[in-house]
């Protein structure tokens, strides 16, 4: 048994709580021993106690989770600088492993964290510090692990990525999208260490930290925000084939120099980074050996968040078994079964040549309509020549209706062929 | 000292050879001691002389590696099925861990190794075998650890992805662009397992194993290539708002059921799969917890190839090493100096405000080249009023100079305003 401490129990927190109750059967199993929420230290009781089941998990005093005995890893998920930094300090000296989301402390006191979980032979680990879901500080250290990495361009601020992004699609201004995106929760009551690009900063000297192994501090980091960016310069840098992305970018120079700033960019429009919309993040690396790669995913949020907290769990768990194979191996495996092809769901885009004369477009709709399939979009150009193109678009069927209505076509007298047949998903 | 055999020594084998050298002092390092190549099996040591320093290194007896008792790593490179199942196998039975970029022998015998492995207390990792230098084996493993994985999306195969972007981009046909992926090493002589789609199809049933936990064999999974694609298709798709990619796909239903299939597909041009172009490869997941991520890369080649195999290698050397930090923690922060923003470069977006007369675009053109600044693009629109806009991108240059020619601008009397300016990146 893993006996973990919680110290904060908000969002974040609760979705740890929640996960590891409704995953913990296959958590566990990949572990090789049960995690278990000891305790979980919060301010006041009272507003939590609906939540659990058991609420002699809480306590108010941090100090009955940091100093017992039977906790091997404490989760801090409070955020900002102080009592984290106490609060970890603390953990570490007495032995703990620490896993943390929080930025601004790692980013301030990631070689103090370091050389202290280092003396006392435990581990810190931050995965949902920067990206928040997105797996990319452990793609640095292991996956990306044999790569000296030239560059990072980090789309690492949700909120304001969720601005640019709105501004632009719905035509709107700064203040009305930043409204919008308070509404829904996007964006801070007070989002000026988003919107300012603190916030990237704290990332990027994070990400620097892992893909350069280099100690920066914030005040060498220049950033930049977005609150001068307008919809006409999104529009302007669609017109010339550019988006704009909030970056916070790394490079390594000659002799063990680098650049690290935050700013807006113009990025061209083909890039994987002007993919990524919304509240999504990304990381843009450069490694001299793997070339360019870039992980996506959402970057805050409970569950995101709780989900990578977990896998630093999940981590340290392997390293505390003397399993060798259950960090790998699959030896588990489930029963199953594969769905026939021909039962699994589709749209289909069909091209048609069909003979040019009336009554043809008539006679192809009547082989969907019989086999119950909805056309959900056509198009027939012009022609002047005896056969005609169509493409269709059909609504969402069985791989078996889309053989029938094949046959059907293929036996009509008017169709000279089915030229083209591919499936076709309106989301993924 | 970790010894390693490697078996094979076409391009990845020496990739990984040259990587162990070129990066070797911070991969021991990180590792906590160093790795070496011990022994290398090839079927004739003549061809490969002159590539290495050390030819004894050479053996065309593979059993002189597997029944090396120093030698704890055996790395396989020579892919297909046999003889790699015979030496997989015996390596394992000989208690030795085993790294493989074979896709073939991975989906068809996963479930064997997996057992054997875990019989003989050793680890078999294959993270090269699907999306070349993409960490997406250890994600799903780890990083995603906590999450049911819903559904994957994986453009795998480069052949094919190189195809379907270049018939697009160059309005070529099929057979034309694939004479073309061959001469340029992008298509193998016999391209049919890329282009009928079994090539990934056997890297589906790989990441069914590792998402879903299920032993699907490659006669389960219905595969659908690319040959059938016409430039007329992707014409049409662009038109109605889609791209096309060869998609490697599984999704969880109800009850232990799975779909498991590939085809080319239509997807709507704004999603992030749609971004990946030529030869890059990306694999589209969803969590149950994590929601949407996706992480893209090289899907071949020699060098990505390798930088995967040598993150597998040092994950075991990591179980290996008694540090619990060295997985982890950054303890050797290298010192650094990070370059003042003044200094780096780049292009600029400037939009300014200016009054509309006759001769205002010869004074701000002539603040430009004073500075020694080329104006690369320059957008002036109709205007009825007093003032008119103009947007400039400027050729790459320091920060410094865009802050002195911002200044020369403010201070001109025909500019009302410098209304934005934003850095500017051609290539990231």
């Amino acid at each position: 048994m893993i006996e973990i401490g919680l110290i904060g129990f908000g969002n974040v927190g609760q979705d740890i709580y929640r996960i590891l109750n409704e995953n913990g059967p296959f958590i566990n199993k990949r572990i090789g021993q049960p995690i278990n929420i000891k305790k979980i230290a919060v301010r006041s009781t009272q507003k939590y106690q609906h939540i659990l089941s058991d609420s002699s998990l809480l306590t108010t005093d941090v100090n009955t989770i940091i100093n017992d005995p039977t906790i091997s890893i404490i989760v801090e998920v409070i955020g900002g600088e102080y009592p984290a930094l106490d609060y970890i300090t603390a953990a570490l000296t007495n032995k703990k492993h620490v896993v943390t989301a929080n930025k601004e402390v790692i980013s301030k006191h990631k070689k103090h964290f370091f050389k202290m979980a280092h003396s006392n032979e435990v581990d810190i680990y931050f995965e949902a510090a920067v990206g928040g879901g997105i797996p990319i500080i452990r793609s640095l250290k292991v996956g990306f692990g044999a790569n000296k990495i030239n560059a990072f361009y980090g789309i690492v601020n949700g909120t304001t990525n969720y601005i640019l992004t709105k501004i632009k699609q719905e035509n709107k201004d700064f203040n009305t999208v930043l409204k919008q995106a308070q509404e829904l929760g996007f964006a801070e009551l007070d989002p000026s260490m988003d919107i300012s690009g603190l916030d990237a900063a704290y990332k990027c000297s994070i990400l620097a930290a892992v893909a350069f192994k280099i100690d920066s501090q914030i005040d060498e980091i220049s950033y930049t925000g977005i609150d001068a960016i307008t919809l006409k310069d999104l529009n302007y840098a669609s017109e010339l084939g550019y988006s704009i992305r909030l970056l916070a970018q790394g490079k390594r120079l000659e002799s063990n120099e680098f650049e690290l700033h935050v700013c807006p960019a113009l990025i061209p429009i083909e890039h994987p980074l002007s993919s990524v919309h919304n509240e999504f993040n990304a990381v843009y690396i450069i490694g001299d050996q793997v070339g360019e790669s870039m992980l996506m995913g959402k970057g805050a949020g409970g569950s995101p968040t709780a989900s990578a907290i977990i896998s630093d769990i999940m981590d340290i768990s392997f390293g505390m078994s003397q399993k060798i194979s259950s960090r790998n191996l699959e030896t588990n495996f489930q029963t199953s079964s594969i769905k026939p092809l021909k039962h699994t769901l589709s749209h289909y885009y069909i091209r048609l040549s069909v003979k040019n004369k009336p009554g043809v477009l008539e006679q192809i709709s009547l082989q969907f309509s019989e086999k119950s399939i909805s056309i959900e979009k056509i198009i027939q150009k012009e022609s002047n020549s005896d056969s005609a193109e169509i493409v269709i678009i059909t609504n969402n069927i069985p791989h078996q209706h889309y053989l029938e209505v094949k046959e059907a076509l293929t036996n009509l007298s008017v169709s000279n062929a089915i030229e083209s047949s591919i499936r076709l998903y309106k989301n993924l």
